[in-house]
């Protein structure tokens, strides 16, 4: 596999899938492998991955569940051909990579395809100092390109009714997530938070939606990266060797 | 102290207090317990409890803090009447029970009243099965003579500007509580989790709301009850004991 000046190429420790990642750019952490692990995916369902970057997501779902179809959007050019040759390097016939602007995404894919939608979005605010659109760090870490909104309203329109839309955010935003999964008609069900330890605040959230869902919220145990003594636990390891 | 049949006087363990409690009734838990520790009440605040039942939150928040004035409002008339006694029982010139309806809080007390609101609500919905309106334990559980709504409406209107609304909820009703104090101008800024031991999905949350403020939400190191090995932790130890 050729690569572009600035790129490597990372061992994903899984299925002995390995991906493509821009060293100027945006990086996958814990947050990805942990999104990859949280929707509960049947064999044969149609999965739709917004904001794909590397491609990271639906390289590890491709490694971790049964479907049929993995379809991956992305608005920069040249992170959606990075993805595209990550996911042929990996011989992945049913991943699929588009370049595109998920604030078309239900225009262009149309209502009730898929099964499941991931994203992994921005988590900050854009905020008025912030002017450079195309560093690709920027983009990928601050809502300059999508908002919350535009992951929300657009993650909602392409499910199936009762299909379910997967997140993981920050949890200061918690309160615009709920309110918006309402507002386009996708019920938050599910909800998890993540934390360095017992003893620290949550990190990240990882919640679930679904289209069209009665208002009950579930909350699951939590789940710490370290044990009290500083361990990495059990079930982190689980999630990144299995 | 006289006591009515059915009646009992529980030592609260904090500076001698005590209240009565009709065992018939819905008698005080954890989630009281906790409700009265979350708030961060100021010397001189003036505060007021809705649904205050026996008057266990405003007698606990006595004992605890150096507020001003704390109201406490109760809709059922015998129950209003015994925690009348037990506020007279401990002496507490500063703390006033009320017989009244919450639905009409910001009517009766006016608008931007208080520094701290408290409420320890209904936590399920009211269902169709349910008719015995009048029974007590009913009533302090379901969703019959007040909803959320009305609970956070009203908790709202008597607010000062930056004023604190607390309540304890069910963390199925996460969503239904971030969404209504969204409606009514109290933005949510504080969220604890309450889970009975470090494995185990959350069983109460602590949320605080601020009147007219701005989008960020903080949510705290979880509340453990009991640690991995099943010992009572020491900050429900501390919280109890204080």
């Amino acid at each position: 596999m050729k690569l572009l000046p600035h790129e490597r190429i990372d061992d994903l420790q899984i299925k002995g899938f390995s991906i493509i990642q821009d060293t100027r750019g945006f990086c996958f952490g814990l947050d990805a492998v942990l999104l990859s692990s949280f929707p509960e995916i049947k064999k044969g369902d149609k999965v739709f991955d917004m904001c794909t970057g590397s491609g990271i997501v639906p390289i590890l779902l491709a490694a971790k569940t049964d479907a049929a179809s993995i379809l991956g959007m992305e608005i920069m050019p040249e992170v959606a051909n990075m993805a595209k040759r990550s996911v042929l390097m990996n011989g992945l016939s049913h991943v699929e990579i588009v370049h595109g602007d998920i604030k078309t995404a239900t225009e262009v894919l149309g209502h009730g395809v898929f099964d499941v939608v991931t994203c992994n979005p921005p988590y900050k605010r854009a905020s008025s100092g912030l002017v450079c659109a195309d560093d690709m760090r920027t983009v990928a870490r601050h809502e300059i390109l999508c908002t919350l909104e535009d992951v929300i309203s657009q993650g909602s329109g392409p499910l199936r009714f009762g299909g379910k839309l997967c997140m993981v955010h920050r949890p200061e935003r918690l309160c615009d997530i709920v309110c918006l999964m309402r507002k386009y008609k996708t019920e938050p069900k599910r909800l998890r938070y993540v934390h360095p330890s017992p003893d620290k605040p949550p990190m990240l959230i990882l919640i679930e939606g679904a289209r069209g869902g009665r208002e009950f919220l579930k909350t699951l145990p939590p789940l710490f990266v370290h044990d009290s003594e500083g361990n990495k636990t059990a079930e982190i390891e689980g999630i990144y060797g299995s």
